[in-house]
């Protein structure tokens, strides 16, 4: 499993298991001189924190990042900056029949027939936990972006069927609703819809969406890695992830060419387009628009109630996910689209500078 | 734009721009002792071939491809295979407006902006032909894949509104339409509907759909070279694609657990699944059903119609793009998605080689 | 700095400051089910612990290592492993001129003109406690060589003007005496030498030799990444480091080919060498002989004496290194070598797996 | 094999065996606005070129390099730049033994264990027309360095026994002697000693010595891709090179800290060190000195007198290797040892510019 490496230049490398000492990632290849304290990064793990909301498990998860190295007298120094959150609850409790059953939806057979060996305590490396070390890259990146402008925010586009058509967002209630909905109206039939999937010990799903301003145009590394291309495998890669799309993405395909491209047009010496189909991305790089991307999360796949399984015996039983569980995910998975879209910018933003012989000469001042 | 590499074992390296001397590919990492001769690969060059209905451009381009190293008696060597599709049409004829003007949809303006410096002709290396070498180095991956049996298909899903839906499917009509739709009724609709839009000189998008079977359970890498996570990054790097879903995609985000989750099932002796809407990826490991994925995408960009855009000058002014285009170019895409999954799978195979000490063992014999 | 990274499948990222919390490295890619516990790790860190004889600093270090994750029931998972070792001394204590001097033989004054802002505490990342993270992932790297019979020695093979000439090796005196010499007889002289230099606060440097045997034939990734390429990055990447050689090394270029050529010969059905001139590499892959190359380390740069040097001012000043320092870091730098020698060796072990159609077939079983 | 790529950002792929179609390479992520054209490439391929003496083999190879892509209106346009040489000699000739015999200090016999099948034509990949690649690549990154000011110069330090002392070198004697040793009074020497061994059917090694000038400060990426640590690699991945050295190398083990220790002073402003014994690199970094290296190259391997070897039968047998072959390769080595060190240059020169934050602000003009 040497896929836990993410990013050319700013270079994240996660390690962790739900259930061992701790969880933690090392972030090599960020600028020296970047301001950065463990509050900078904690503000962002908090974001993740679960038991915020009814909605959310209420398993009590302090999360507290402490950094490692890389960081000198309040800046980074430019060498790997590491680090840790430790896991609270280590105890060797009873897993129960997660040890030997495979969970529906989740990674326990193919972990299983890959590795031969899996610690199944709490999902192991494929448990929810493993996004912490996402969110902690990802503060450091936002914070590295902020430098030149850029800014990154996601929320919640849908829950189920409940959906916050464009028209009607409202980005300043995303923070008034536990769902982190841009419309708070939205959100209480959402949570309503949620609140009767539990009575049933069902789950949902939802979208999320997340919006980058401030990009300078040019930003992606045709042709594999291309903005569009890193930004749909950094939000795959997120658990429970099914799809991305950029801009108008699959209602494209339905559309003409006359309806989807954007018009260019020239204002006060600075050039933009008349519309955004293509979500901010022209060839696979910035073209300056908005940057518009969205993540189609799947239900929660833990659910209370019996389901048929096999067993590592290769035997046909039943399985009751016991514990509590998130009945959606989609609220806590937003701080992690973010970040991981922050992370995947910032490598790209840094591998941009060696694009020109001009920009050679501008830093070796020749 | 150090970004032309894709893998990490079965490693593609493609270079080329639509009108230079040519287009190419080198392929590093492929296993020594596979038979390969130009002609399986012609095969797969052939197929995305314009001209080869009323709905693809009429240009044409004969690309044969020449092996020019790491082929030695029929047989790959273990050394980098290098091949080259020499471009047809390289002589410096008019580039009309293109050269000055940015085309709506297109990449010219941020490439002019990234790299100062563009080859304007035809598109350069944003240019369909650019697949070419994708396709070159699917026709390998493709040939390793069956080593192991491992089998892959695309076709087209949708044109337009046109859709097939999956209780409709007839494989064996893929290859008697002009389209690569599993439904020749479909096909005929969506043959009209493409008529019209020429007529009116637009032009429409699609969805392509791509699965793999006989895929070992296990391939992927967690947590960011996830199955899904790559095939999304490999996938979303073709240009025109929009949009990326694995299974059941953006519908799941929709759905319940308990509808979604997968039962699990033993029968003798081998376990599977009674459905399959996580498209056969759970965790971001392949769990032994049929992989599913779609891609979306954009209607083609060039249009005959008059569009406002901007010159290189900065300012307002209208282009009419000239030239035979396809009105969609799904068609000629179904192949590239094909390839790119195929590269894709070939890699994680060799990769998921090491994932265990018996594995080690097994190779070096103790 | 995102050269904190190496291996391609077996791939280590290191991390830590000298006077930080601590230093650790993240293995990424060992396969799952190797057995392993910190014991095992600890072993090989004690052996480059100061304050073992009286040529190394009495600094009290006590390097204790905890595997925070990849590890369960005592086997590897196939998930990263990371590995910490706090830092004992990390009180803010007066590090005098080291701050605003840059010290002869040391990176203080590129870091600064590199980075601007510098972790001056003891040298911070280019301090010689960098190594702890490169000899606990050689200890795992020695495990998982040793599954295939692979076994990985490194000694002093010359201290100063004292050097043991091959003929009078005695492997079993290396533990005997605290150079880790494979002459008793030599490693006495090299100690007077030593305390002469200390008596002058001056210091030596010295020659490492490390071999390997049981290597199976063809380990290498011509053309760039071959045996003795890879190698001579991982040696020469350790600091104080400042030549490689393997096999007779410089000493070929004085020969000529009819001395320097290892004839083939058979015996019993294996084929070997007469003679290893080449030490075990040809073309780039293990030959089937003894792998052997030495490292040049120079003296160690921080003496007592008073030296001229400049100031972070650009003044020119004198600076006198004080603190305890080992008048060689050889011995130390053994099990530095020995770590790297076989972390490099773990990766290409790892890498041959796919080397063949015939490996493909035999971990697939087709 | 997916070890034919070299560098991070500026990234070369080489391909090609000595009797197939070609050789080349792929350069990715040279910057844009670059001027290039064949020509500038051709004469760094001249320099390899054999019989240009009489120690050096007769056989005509006009290597003429074609470019492919990445250049429009001779400029790099920041695509990847494609160079093909085509092999003159491709006839299917009759290659005698060498195709069942394993030729001592070939890769014949490691090659054929590890691929199991061998392109046996003239060495196939290990070939040492292998190194057209890296030539055509150093002239590029030549060209690149050139712009800030780096000149790299490599030439024959030694052949055989006949060194030249440093304080006899006269660089421009370099170019009048068909050794490229700088000093026509030893090259003369050498050359006599040469033809001895020719008339005795032997063969000869030798030192080839590079420097580079106006290097920044702070070039290398500790700790594993650290200045040294990859001209290592690059360097000893040339064939028949056995050793690397930087600065005074394996001669500063035998010294003592207070002479090998440079010191720094301060002359209008600017940092220097009164003596080079480092060669240029302090804790793997550049420090404003001349960056110098050597390397120790094996007495040409094919040799016209009978050798004991085995046969792929693994049976006992004598090798008598025919055609004409060179009595020596420094002088022809010379130009590679300069291209790799040119290379690894260019890509440390690009991987240094995101450093700081300083430079991310100024190449974003925030």
């Amino acid at each position: 499993m040497s896929g836990s490496e993410f990013g050319k230049i700013f270079r994240i490398s996660t390690w962790g298991e739900s259930h061992g000492p701790g969880i933690g990632v090392v972030v090599d290849g960020c600028p020296a001189g970047l301001p950065l304290s463990e509050a900078d990064i904690q503000v962002f793990l908090d974001r993740r924190k679960p038991g915020q909301s009814k909605y959310t498990t209420k398993r009590n998860e302090t999360d507290s990042v402490e950094i490692l190295s890389g960081v000198f007298e309040g800046k980074t120094t430019g060498t790997p900056i590491s680090l840790l959150v430790r896991n609270q609850d280590q105890r060797s409790r009873d897993y129960g029949n997660i040890a030997t059953l495979f969970r529906p939806g989740h990674a326990d057979y193919p972990f299983t027939e890959k590795y031969v060996i899996r610690d199944y305590r709490g999902g192991g490396r494929s448990s929810g936990r493993e996004t912490i070390a996402r969110v902690a890259a990802g503060a450091i990146a936002s914070l590295l972006l902020k430098e030149v402008g850029i800014t990154v925010k996601a929320y919640t586009k849908s829950i189920g069927p409940y959906t916050v058509p464009e028209e009607e967002y409202h980005y300043s209630e995303i923070t008034e609703n536990s769902l982190y909905m841009p419309s708070n109206e939205t959100a209480a039939k959402a949570g309503e819809y949620i609140s009767s999937l539990m009575a049933e010990r069902d789950s949902c799903g939802g979208m999320i969406e997340c919006i980058a301003d401030g990009l300078p145009v040019g930003l992606g590394e045709p042709v594999f890695d291309k903005l569009d291309a890193l930004l749909a495998q950094a939000v795959m890669s997120i658990g429970a992830v099914k799809g991305v799309e950029i801009g108008d993405g699959f209602a494209a395909s339905a559309s003409t060419g006359s309806r989807n491209n954007d018009p260019f047009f020239s204002e006060n010496g600075s050039i933009s387009k008349k519309s955004n189909h293509a979500g901010g991305s022209l060839g696979g790089l910035s073209d300056g628009s908005r940057l518009i991307l969205r993540a189609a999360v799947k239900p929660t796949s833990s659910i209370a109630r019996t389901q048929q399984t096999v067993n590592t015996k290769g035997e046909n039983t039943e399985i009751t996910v016991l514990g509590r569980h998130d009945p959606v995910i989609v609220p806590r998975a937003v701080v992690v689209v973010e970040s991981m879209t922050a992370v995947t910018l910032a490598d790209l933003l840094l591998r941009n500078m060696t694009a020109t012989i001009g920009h050679v000469r501008k830093i070796y001042g020749k």
